[in-house]
C-alpha cells in the first residue's frame, strides 16, 4: 500500500505541502449550498465563498452564481500563485466525459444538463468535473485516512442526507464506463417489501442507513414522539429508548449486507463510512460489526485485530470512519482541479 | 473500449494468433477433475490431459498428479516451441500474492495450504496461481465475448454448481488486497430468512442462482416428483410446468438484485453469465431483465436498444452469455501461463 497523495501527483515533496506556487479552484454543488474555494494544499483552504444554490431561478442563474465566485477567486489569487485547474462537485449520476447530469435527485429539473459545457463556455477555459461522493472518496484517500494509513484503493460511503460512494483504485476515481461508478448507496439491502427509493427502485441502502432513513424509521416506530432530526434520535438512543437503539441497529444491519456484497466482490483494504450520520457511530458500528462477522466470509478471513488501529495491518479488511468531515467534498474538488492540469491519466475502460 | 487481448500483450499480430513459437501450460484444478493443457493461442489448445482429482488421496497426491500432467505436456511440447510460462487455476478463495488456499468449499481439507510453493517446489520454476472464475473471466475478457466486442472491462459471474464470480479491469483481473477478490456469488440477495450457505453466510446469490439451488428449489416446489438435474427442471418448465417456471423466475429475480448492486457500484459496459445454469437463460433471463429495469436507476439510464446486438452501443450496460463455454477456465489457466513471463503488472492496491 503506497501513499496516496503521491500518486495524486499534485504534491511536491510531503503531504501537506501544495504545488509550490499553484492554486486551484474547487466547487461543490449541492441541492442547498453552493461552495466555492481557492486551495494550494493541505487541508485547509486559502479562501472559501459560501452561497444558497439558487435553484428556483434556473439552471442558468447557477451556473452564473458558480462563475462568477470562480472568476472572483481566480482574480484575487492569481498574482503571486498560478491558477492550476478548476474542478466541479455535482450531486451524482453523472454521465461523464461528456459532463452532463442524469436525472439528479437532489437538482430536480436538471436532467439532461450539460454542466460542464455551460461552465466552459462562460468561462472561457476547461474545468473537471465529478460527483459529489467520488471527490470526498478522493479527498480521504489523498488527505484523510488514506494519506494518514498509506492507502491508494479505498471505498468510501457518505451517510448524509442520501448514502453517496466513491471508488479509489490506485489513488484514481474509479468512473465506470459513462461516469455513473460508485453508487453503492443504491445496493439492494432488503429485497422484499423494501422501502421506495428515490432513484425509482426500493430496498436500496440509502433507504435503511441515511439520515433521511433514520427519521423515516424514527416516525415509524416512535410516532408523535420522533424527533424532528437524526441527531436527536441518537440522543434519544443514547438515553437508553430501546426503540430508538432498534432503528441505529436497523442502520449498522442494512450497512453489513452492503458492506458484505462490497467486501467479497472487490476486497479492498479500506471501507470509510462519513457523512453526518457518522456522529453515531457508537450506536449503530457494533451491529454493524457483528453482522459483517457473520455473513461475511472475506471479513472474517480478513479481520483486524483491532478495529480502530494507529497503523493498518496489512492483507486485512479495515472500516474505519472517514477523517476530513463536511470538507471532504469540497477539498475534493480542489484536488481535482489540480488534476485538470496533470499529464495524469484517469482509470479508463 | 479497446480490444482486450491486445491488452494482455500475449499477441503477435491477431486475435487467435499466439506468441509465435511460443507455448503455456494452464492447469484447472477442480473438487471433482484436473485438467491440464499445453496452449499456444486462439481458442483450442495443443493438448490436453484430464483426470480426476484425487482428493481422498491427499493435498500432496494431488500436487504430484498436477506436477506430473505439466511435466508431460513441457517434456512433448518443449522442443520446437519455448514454454512461456505455467498457470494454475483453483477453487477460491485465495490469498495472493502468498498463493495460499483459504477454506475453499470445493477443496475440503485444503485451508492454509500453500499450493503455490508446493507446485514451484516440485517443478522447480515458478507458476501463477489465481482463482478459477478469476480465470474464465480474463479468457472471456481475451478470447470470448471481450474479444469479440472489444471490451477490456467486464464482470463474469459463472453459474455452476456454485456461483463463482471475476473482475477484469483494462484487461487485467482485479485480485484485491488479499487475492480473493470477485467473489460475488456471496454478495447477499436475500437478508432475512436467507437460505444459509458453503461460506458461512445466508442469502448468498450462490443459494438461489447456481444448479444446486435450482435443485433446492425443485424440492422445495416439487416435492418428490423434482427432478435430479438442473437440466431437467429446466425443459420441465419449457414442457410448461408453473413451478418449474417460477424457480427459473426466482434464479431471474435474485441475479436482478446482485446485479443491481454490481451495475450501481461498478457501472462497468459489459456483464457476462457463463456456466451450465446459462442453458436456461430463456428461462431465467426475462424476469432478470425485467426486475432489473425496475430497481437498477444506472440500468434503466444505461439500457442498450438491442439485447443481444451485433455490436455493443457505447455507454450502455450489457448483460449477455459468455461465450467459450466450460473450456473458459482452462484457457484463463493458460492465458496466466503467458502473463507469467510477460513483463506486464497486475493491477495492485
Amino acid at each position: 500500500m503506497k501513499k496516496g497523495a503521491a500518486e495524486v501527483g499534485i504534491w511536491d515533496e510531503q503531504a501537506g505541502v501544495g504545488m509550490s506556487g499553484a492554486f486551484s479552484i474547487g466547487v461543490d454543488l449541492g441541492g442547498t449550498n453552493l461552495r466555492v474555494a481557492a486551495y494550494s494544499g493541505g487541508t485547509d483552504f486559502l479562501e472559501t465563498i459560501l452561497l444558497p444554490t439558487r435553484l428556483a431561478a434556473g439552471r442558468e442563474r447557477v451556473v452564473s452564481d458558480i462563475c462568477e465566485a470562480i472568476d472572483a477567486l481566480a482574480q484575487r489569487h492569481n498574482g503571486q500563485r498560478k491558477l492550476a485547474g478548476i474542478g466541479i462537485g455535482t450531486p451524482g449520476p453523472l454521465e461523464l466525459p461528456r459532463g452532463v447530469l442524469r436525472n439528479p435527485p437532489n437538482l430536480p429539473g436538471w436532467d439532461g444538463f450539460p454542466l460542464r459545457s455551460a461552465i466552459t463556455a462562460k468561462l472561457n477555459r476547461g474545468v473537471r468535473l465529478e460527483s459529489d461522493a467520488n471527490n470526498a472518496a478522493l479527498a480521504e484517500q489523498c488527505l484523510g485516512a488514506g494519506l494518514r494509513y498509506g492507502v491508494s484503493t479505498l471505498c468510501m460511503l457518505t451517510l448524509g442526507t442520501g448514502v453517496g460512494s466513491g471508488l479509489i483504485f490506485r489513488g484514481q476515481v474509479w468512473n465506470g464506463v459513462t461516469g455513473m461508478g460508485g453508487e453503492a448507496g443504491h445496493m439492494i439491502v432488503q429485497d422484499q417489501g423494501g422501502e421506495p427509493c428515490g432513484c425509482g427502485g426500493s430496498g436500496c441502502l440509502e433507504q435503511y442507513a441515511s439520515a433521511k432513513a433514520v427519521l423515516r424509521m424514527a416516525r415509524e416506530r416512535l410516532g408523535e414522539e420522533a424527533p424532528a432530526s437524526a441527531h436527536d434520535v441518537a440522543l434519544l438512543a443514547r438515553a437508553g429508548d430501546a426503540r430508538a437503539c432498534g432503528i441505529f441497529d436497523a442502520v449498522g444491519h442494512s450497512l453489513a449486507v452492503a458492506l458484505t456484497g462490497l467486501i467479497n466482490t472487490l476486497n479492498m483494504p479500506l471501507y470509510l463510512l462519513g457523512g453526518g450520520l457518522c456522529d453515531a457511530w457508537d450506536l449503530f458500528s457494533p451491529e454493524m460489526f457483528r453482522e459483517l462477522h457473520l455473513r461475511s466470509y472475506i471479513y472474517r478471513l480478513t479481520e483486524p485485530s483491532e478495529l480502530e488501529p494507529e497503523r493498518l495491518e496489512e492483507k486485512k479488511t479495515y472500516i474505519l470512519r472517514a477523517q476530513l468531515g463536511p470538507a471532504a467534498g469540497l477539498l475534493g474538488a480542489c484536488l481535482l482541479g489540480f488534476q485538470e492540469s496533470s499529464s495524469m491519466g484517469r482509470v479508463g475502460i
